[in-house]
């Protein structure tokens, strides 16, 4: 067929669907939907327009996608499996899909209200949350063996596959089509959780870690919501003070990490040596967490290098610690930073300034005591947003950064469902940019 | 009497009032206040997070940026100017600069709560409105010379100045630079208002009609808010019904406009000789408004093509109207897109289905009554979102989603003010990206 008589054909056929679509549309009335009846107490709310809580349903996903997850990655160390009601997360940094997944099923007598409340019929949803493990799921086997060919019997557990499998499963569900995903929630708190995948739910609010491994059109500050880690070591208990610090900079950690992580060694070459830096290469263990807990609770400052993405659990365990971070991490994003302004607890130094010989502790002992003590007292009072299990903590605070994404959400789905389609040769794109002045464009 | 004794006298009747405001205060419980200190029920919902009013402070600004416009209109036409309590704003479509100006300047007693409360101390607020006739401004001059060459004798008022003096004016408030303008609120309803100084407030939310005139990284969906026209002609006051609406499809404005607004002259031919089908050419005067304030109250369907820009406050007529909108712009944004969905009260049709000859009108002709019913009725349900002068209208609704911008504004504020230089090619922009898989790239 020649190419004209093609476009044309591809053309009338276009409109002649879309006339269907309009047809089929007007002529049904009230066509069965699933948007929300308006009920006589969201009434008055909604009439205010302010003070609504947001409407949360999470999906009753096979259990494979839950707990099974738990189990798979127990039986991979050989170790015992127990009754759902007895299970217990292994302790990682990535554990925010277990807290947020217990507090779902939790009923909230604690007395802390939530931004958002669960309902049981997806009728009355506003969101929907998808409570796959999926950080867990990429540590299921020990060695990290991600790639379906590396399982030639076909029976070991495949982080991959269950990713796809979710989606196959998600593809049946009435309420993911709906609003083309814009409406669910996903979980991927470590950097690689879902990246097979991520591309079919990427019109979804993420919670992740940092946007490391994610493009612009997968992730953004406006749509989704950064969580911190779960620290690792135990919060400081002591009131504020400098008495019994005496380091005065602390680190431990890998040395050796990719991408932007490469600055680490270059600051062990510059500190290694200083007086009164504590800088140690270790690997994650029982016996080194040991050591870094005594370590940040008597620095008076903590290094949060860039790891191979830039957030790392380093930053919270220095929080809870009492311990002023020195963020040297010039692409990191932090959690809940409408509600905390990070200057007030923490220094930011760019990398080029770090990794100049003398500079980093220059700056860091010019510091007064008084500042610190203030850097402390800031420090303190942000804590519990770095506390999972606080009942007004992390969980609480996820679910208000959640919440508020509501009206975009809306807006977006309704704009989505009556766009006719537009000529252009980009994206339709809603931004927030930033910082434009101080661009650095590299040549 | 000598300068000193005058101001010890001063001081003195200060502090006794002071006392009194004290005392009056401790023994009369719930003063009227319309400041919104923190009172009790707002800390609790503080330490919720959520359900927190938005405090907005407005500039007290020179009274050139306000009732000073509208005297310059005023003279403009050898109209007599009055006295500000008197003051009048000319009825056009774009005021909703004075209702947003007036509504901040009226304690709040009518008993429909706002999301925003006006404070009149900078330090507590959260927002700053610059409540500057922007719109207006523009319209001056009743032929609109708007660039500075045409005034040889610099006299006559001119717009682009004065927006160039509204930013000189700014930039000698600490407020302004404090967060570079993230937390200010523009109004800029006509499209080409403000647009000399438009790079120099894009930081800010920006009060609009549509992105017609705005580049992508000047306004966005994320950032600002998209109001509708104040409509010109009578809200139709009778029920819903068919009967008196013997008109399958009015229309009448402007044949011939620009850019988008092309479309015009083509849809008059293909419509002006259907029988059923009112359309006429026509521009604006009291005597036109009269007669299609006549036909949309008759019509069963009132036609909204895009203008010179996407928007035009014909749609915001034919709401009010209950003729069901028929609307064909393509790249057209909507007003509080987020709580109404559009689809229920309008029916969108893409420009090319809409110009083939015969398409618009078999269309509209298959529509049946009940479904026109229901249009209707869903037209009732939101016509309030488009009264100004509703206490439960437009103005209450643009503060709802002026707030709602305020956790992006505060997180956009702390980051960038601890954001270390980043080395990048692109801006650092945060998105939010739709339709993406319907995108009709030109080739």
């Amino acid at each position: 067929m020649p190419r004209k008589s093609f476009l044309k054909l591809t053309i009338s056929l276009a409109c002649l669907l879309s006339l269907l679509a309009l047809y089929s549309f007007l002529f049904y009335a009230n066509p069965p939907n699933h948007t929300t009846p308006i009920k006589s107490d969201n009434l008055h709310t909604h009439k205010l327009g302010i003070n609504k809580k947001v409407r949360i349903y999470m999906y009753d996903l096979p259990r494979r996608f839950t707990y099974g997850v738990i189990d798979s990655y127990t039986a991979a160390r050989g170790g015992e499996i127990s009754g759902d009601a007895q299970k217990r997360y292994p302790g990682n940094q990535h554990s925010a899909e277990w807290y947020l997944f217990n507090d779902l099923n939790s009923p909230t007598e604690d007395g802390v209200e939530s931004a958002v409340s669960r309902v049981m019929d997806p009728n009355l949803a506003d969101l929907f949350y998808v409570p796959f493990f999926s950080s867990l799921s990429l540590m299921v086997n020990p060695n990290r063996p991600t790639s379906m060919s590396s399982y030639p019997d076909g029976n070991a557990y495949n982080d991959e596959q269950t990713q796809e499998d979710l989606i196959d499963w998600l593809e049946d569900q009435v309420y993911w089509k709906r609003n083309k995903g814009w409406d669910h929630v996903f979980i991927c708190q470590d950097p690689n959780a879902l990246y097979k995948v991520i591309d079919m739910v990427k019109n979804g609010v993420l919670l992740v870690s940092d946007f490391g491994r994610l493009r612009r059109n997968q992730a953004s500050l406006v749509k989704d919501v950064i969580l911190p880690y779960s620290h690792r070591i135990k919060t400081y208990q002591g009131d504020i003070g400098i008495e019994n610090r005496e380091v005065l900079l602390f680190f431990m950690g890998n040395r050796y990490r990719k991408e932007g992580g490469k600055i680490r060694d270059l600051l062990f070459h510059v500190l290694e040596n200083e007086p009164g830096v504590t800088i140690k290469h270790g690997a994650q263990s029982r016996e080194s967490r040991r050591i870094a807990s005594q370590g940040m609770h008597t620095s008076r400052f903590c290094l949060h290098p860039a790891g191979d993405t830039p957030s790392a659990c380093r930053l919270f365990d220095a929080i809870v610690s009492l311990c002023v971070p020195v963020i040297v991490s010039d692409y990191i994003e932090l959690p809940f930073e409408d509600v905390i302004d990070y200057r007030k607890i923490a220094i930011f130094v760019d990398s080029e300034t770090a990794v100049a010989p003398g500079n980093l502790v220059k700056l860091l002992r010019g510091v007064s005591s008084e500042r610190i003590l203030e850097f402390q007292k800031e420090l303190k009072k942000v804590q519990r947003y770095f506390e999972y299990e606080h009942p007004n903590g992390t969980v609480k605070e996820i679910w208000r950064q959640v919440s508020l994404k509501l009206p975009l959400i809306k807006l977006m789905s309704n704009r989505d469902r009556r766009i006719t389609t537009r000529d252009s040769k980009e994206p339709d794109c809603s931004c927030l940019c930033s910082n434009q002045s101080g661009m650095h464009v590299v040549l």
